[in-house]
């Protein structure tokens, strides 16, 4: 079974509902940008590669419908649509950098004078390449990710970081599937990950699909298993790394950084360079998305605060893997060239 | 509103069903040893303390029920009743600490060539003062513990250690609660505490009852909370101390102890006497209890690893809270005088 978690439809994108995995495989056709925004703000589709994916494709095939419906497209009407997609998740960089490549096939286009169909073409051919990166880079980083697997590795990650959070076969998980192929006999720890399970109920699903072995854990026992020698290395994605190699990710994952520091275990982000954000100094500047207290029941009378992701200072990360190779430390020197 | 997790009642033992809390306030009676056996392991009550308090009740009840339909009360039915109760929940010793009370309290009953039902007034009389014991212990580690509040302290805590965990006060949550009598303004980080969500359910519950400023957090959150300079101390239960100082708490707690240190923030344990089990020589001994797969739903195809506790090694604690006062280190010099 191949999971496809977006795909072109005909009348717009399709994707698997992830809110609804692992009890139902259910796909939502999104053909408006409000669509689109909605299943991004309910985490239908959610992973830092896979919602840039989803903006960039769901900006094409709204467009595509516009014109069906009105004849035309603007530059107006193509600007408001990606401003309101990026607004809809603010950690994840992802949303803006395929935002801004729809921006720049967009002015390409008006450029070069062409009609609304033809923008509305342009708009769809940056969208599939801006996807087909995206996979390549998850090829890329697997590749290089399984070079740090040794045979019979068990290894921790948070979340979900495959075929469900990317447009291909993953980033942290991309390294595990590929080691898994090349007969290293790996095997994974998952997170739970709360509050909203992804671990659990994402990730365990992935693997048990592709036929890797994996044991769930709620967040709170990775220090123990850690204690107990029974993890050989922890490897998470990324939201946003910042120019000095801060990294945000899902909450949860710092204290995995600091645990996995006290144990000495390695400690490994893995992300294509799309998710450096050269604009930002340092992970101090990386917007915390603070999600609905709802997530979280609790007793009437007290607070919910839910952060959803936290921020890993560069000097807890052993490298990062990325689909240009391994950046190792200095990582703020690696970062650096990246951007240049 | 005062809390009354137990009670002696017409028949047998009150108590409150703390599976259904916050939603439902209900009461559930018991009157057999299986009863109570299955109220521990369902952990309808819970917390090391007050399960102790809860076999030596429900053994003391449970005899009086005997006497009162056979007529008679022996030696053996009374040893395998604390046999069956003392191996339902293997790592909190207060339910061994509590039933070799309810032993020695049947020895000297039958030592005295007492009737049956004579007997079973000195269980119950056992079973009282043991209650008692562990309620006044509980108001003695408050004051201790309200003693290392400094005005304005967020105190951190996991799983729930207060009225619901014990017969009186609480443990770590005893000393939130007199530092708030004392007007020291303290208020409370909860983590949810997965799988079974007694921060979040219960702790939350029980501080927003006395008016105890509370927030909940995925225990993923803790980290960055620290990180942020938002946590002053931390504070849990324990559910065994071996001799050397090591404690086994709810799991998570371990990782706490970690991002604690990791931060320079003081880690405390707060637990009554009882909880010291002198006959292990370390954490290495202590019995963890792993339950279900079902607390943790995961993905078809995936294994659960569910441990309920973690072991914290004594160098990670800052200093203990008894009924005897602040036990500091060298905490292993400190129980061996406990332990004698």
């Amino acid at each position: 079974m191949t999971i496809v978690p977006i795909a072109w439809s005909d009348r717009g994108i399709r994707i698997l509902d992830q809110t609804r995995l692992p009890d139902e495989e259910a796909y939502v056709e999104l053909s408006t940008i409000a669509d689109v925004a909605e299943s991004i703000v309910e985490l239908r589709v959610r992973g830092a590669p896979l919602i840039g994916i989803t903006a960039a494709m769901g900006l094409a095939a709204a467009a595509a419908q516009h014109v069906d419906q009105t004849g035309e497209l603007t530059r107006e009407w193509i600007a408001r649509a990606a401003l309101e997609l990026e607004r809809v998740r603010p950690t994840a960089v992802n949303l803006r950098w395929a935002l801004d490549r729809m921006r720049r096939a967009a002015a390409e286009a008006f450029a070069a004078q062409r009609g609304s169909r033809e923008i509305a073409t342009a708009l769809r051919t940056a969208a599939q390449r801006t996807w087909e990166m995206e996979a390549d880079a998850c090829l890329a980083i697997g590749q290089a990710g399984a070079d740090l697997l040794e045979p019979g590795f068990t290894v921790l990650t948070h979340c979900n970081t495959g075929r469900l959070a990317t447009g291909g076969l993953g980033t942290a998980l991309a390294a595990v599937y590929v080691a898994h192929e090349q007969g290293k006999g790996v095997d994974v720890v998952a997170t739970e990950t709360r509050p909203l399970r992804q671990g659990a109920r994402l990730t365990a699903w992935e693997l048990s699909t592709a036929g890797v072995p994996c044991r769930v854990i709620v967040d709170g026992a990775a220090g123990s298993l850690m204690a107990a020698g029974e993890i050989d290395v922890v490897i998470t994605g990324a939201d946003r790394i910042a120019a000095n190699g801060d990294t945000a990710n899902k909450i949860g994952t710092y204290s995995l950084a600091v645990l996995a520091a006290a144990h000495r275990i390695p400690f490994y982000i893995a992300a294509p360079l799309s998710t450096v954000d050269c604009r930002l100094a340092s992970g101090d500047d990386i917007p915390i998305e603070f999600r609905t207290p709802g997530e979280l029941a609790a007793a009437p009378g007290a607070k919910v605060v839910n952060p959803a992701f936290d921020v890993t200072p560069v000097d807890l990360i052993t490298a990062i893997v990325t689909d240009a190779g391994v950046l190792r430390p200095p990582l703020v020197d690696a970062i650096g060239r990246v951007c240049g």
